[in-house]
């Protein structure tokens, strides 16, 4: 098995901070192109606010497996890292610099398990591809989102998709995930009439009435949960009226919620709900609602399988299956195929002296090549 | 009757903003003095603090008819006025300055008042008394609260009081205020666990504690009023946590509130319901509770019937008996003995500008003398 470490090396010395690339695409490219990948240039945006993304594929057989993951990283941001936070430096086997973990260590371990799996399968038969962005950690407008349109307009949709970022907590493979809850904020804004507290009737008090809403809205148990998700949930995040004056009667009250649902639900029903619950209560109300990403799940099949066994076979760590935690492109994923997320441990993650061990890379470089014997060669 | 305007000039003229007396209570002491009044000096407080209090009797026979009354103002407050706020300057008959509806034109009315019956009763066998303080637009420490205690100690307590605020809104006579509403301000912190809104079980939200709490303080209906009272009325008038994070679940959630509460309830009876409500939500809960005021009501007796009286047959106006509005002196002095208010058009009190007509004036004086004809010789 080839070696991930200069290529994670070469590619965190590629200052690539959203939306710049930095040559990190072309490094990529030129190793892919190498193999056989044909190369799809999907750069989305105009002037500097244009985004590099690219599809390759390897051969046109099935199975046909895709990683998905990004280039781009977040700002190096304080500025007391132990190193330049790209030079890539080593010091302990440990690597360090912005991205080590998020997530250009996941596709150099990725690109190299594909070196490995084609040199040891020069019959290779199925079909491998990558999904990579440098919009991930931006607006996410010109990236994943765009490039599965242009993948389904071309016949690209893979039989399922790994996306690489790093999932894991504690160990690496201790948790694979194979679905999001979905996330909802909504500004809740109830407009009533100032008055004098002596004298309520000639007032129309609108925090009463965002305490009714709110009480509506917290109250019903939206669901029980299910096998694979947590019951959904609504938390009222911060309540603002600003009246300092003890004898008035505010004219606004504003509240902020946030609810973080699982796959019996929908951001659109449930902003049709709030919106409800709120106009029941109070006519005189604004409520504005941001999905920030639908909750989705993939039912554990062959290919989930194949990655607990991957990990087991490596380290012997029992991954656990899991729906928590925020959002990532998978969600955007999953409107097209089945998709799950494994990479390596998270805890450096956008963080100063973001790092990756030399051994863990190539533990996870391990796993990916097994998941890959598994799937095409039920090795 | 004589003339009460040259007297209004002179308090007006007298800048008596809290604590200062620059002469005010001298002038009527004065005049006091040559009606044959005892004058009892009661400064309290020390230093820049002290304030001037007086009490002043005429006889001492039955029944006892106290005036209570104020000579200090709130400041001048904004410049622009049309005139010195402290000249007492007469336009088109009406009298400008600061106190010359809060309350100086009351305490001159009174005064003239009683220049004039017992001009016209040199037998006057009953008691008149005079309770004057420098303390009522400040603390209110230093003031009526020690005078009445000193008038305790010296059976002066008289059989009613009433005190020259300006009660009316509209008309002279429109109103005369039989009691208030208490008031109570409650400051309510419920301190939570801060966290993720995606990990809801690891946090414990301040905030849906809260609206438990404020649901459990104004769903109740505290009752239903009385005869004299309106319902009790519960407002919540802030919460505050300034959270603008979407996805954190803040640590602390605060919120205010306050009660108007009638004769049916005690402000510590109600501080101890909200207490107990608070903390058997939340176990982690600051309540701080501020009494302002308790609730008091005169029954209407003789007295209250010679004010209406007397109103009606200077300027043909019935009066309404209230209890609503704000706080005055009267709630210490309804722990001894009955008390009514009635004094001018309260319109232009604490305003630039503040003013009254001669008109009025001496309709108010008119008024004052005949209460008192009422009360002493059932005229």
């Amino acid at each position: 098995m080839g070696d991930p470490v200069a290529l994670l090396q070469d590619l965190i010395r590629c200052p690539s901070v959203t939306p710049i690339d930095a040559g990190a695409q072309g490094i990529l490219k030129e190793r892919l192109k190498k193999l056989g990948f044909e190369i799809f240039d999907l750069p989305y945006g105009e002037g500097k606010d244009q985004v590099l993304n690219f599809f390759a594929r390897y051969g046109s057989g099935s199975p046909h497996f895709c990683f998905a993951g990004h280039t781009d990283v977040v700002p190096a941001g304080q500025t007391n890292w132990q190193n330049d936070p790209f030079s890539a430096e080593i010091k302990e086997n440990v690597i360090y610099g912005r991205g080590a973990c998020d997530m250009k260590g996941g596709i150099a371990a990725f690109v190299v398990a594909v070196e490995s799996l084609l040199a040891q399968h020069p019959d290779f038969n199925g079909s491998i591809s990558f999904l990579i962005t440098g919009d991930e950690e931006g607006p996410g407008i010109n990236g994943t989102v765009k490039v599965l349109e242009w993948m389904q307009e071309h016949h690209h949709i893979p039989d399922f998709c790994l996306v690489g970022e790093p999932t894991c907590a504690q160990t690496l493979g201790d948790i694979i995930k194979i679905g999001r809850r979905g996330s909802l904020n909504a500004v809740i804004k109830v407009e009533g009439t100032q008055g004098h507290v002596a004298y309520p009737h000639l007032a129309d008090n609108p925090i009463h009435k965002l305490m009714t809403i709110l009480q509506s809205l917290t109250n019903p148990v939206l669901d029980q949960g299910n096998e694979w998700f947590q019951p959904s949930s609504v938390q009222v995040t911060s309540i603002d009226v600003g009246n300092e004056i003890t004898n008035l009667i505010p004219a606004t009250a504003t509240a902020r919620i946030n609810i973080r649902f699982n796959n019996l639900h929908t951001g659109s029903a449930l902003a049709g709900w709030i919106s409800t619950q709120c106009h029941r209560v109070a006519e005189q109300c604004h409520v504005d609602v941001l999905i920030s990403g639908e909750a989705f799940l993939t039912e554990p099949g062959n290919e989930v399988r194949a990655i607990c066994q991957a990990i087991h076979n490596v380290n012997g760590v029992t991954a656990r299956l899991d729906t928590g935690g925020g959002t990532s492109d998978a969600r955007f994923i999953s409107r097209y195929c089945p998709v799950a997320e494994f990479g390596l441990v998270g805890q450096t993650m956008h963080k100063v002296n973001e790092a990756v061990s030399i051994e863990e890379l190539k533990q996870l470089t391990s796993m990916y090549l097994q998941i890959m014997e598994i799937i095409f060669y039920d090795a």
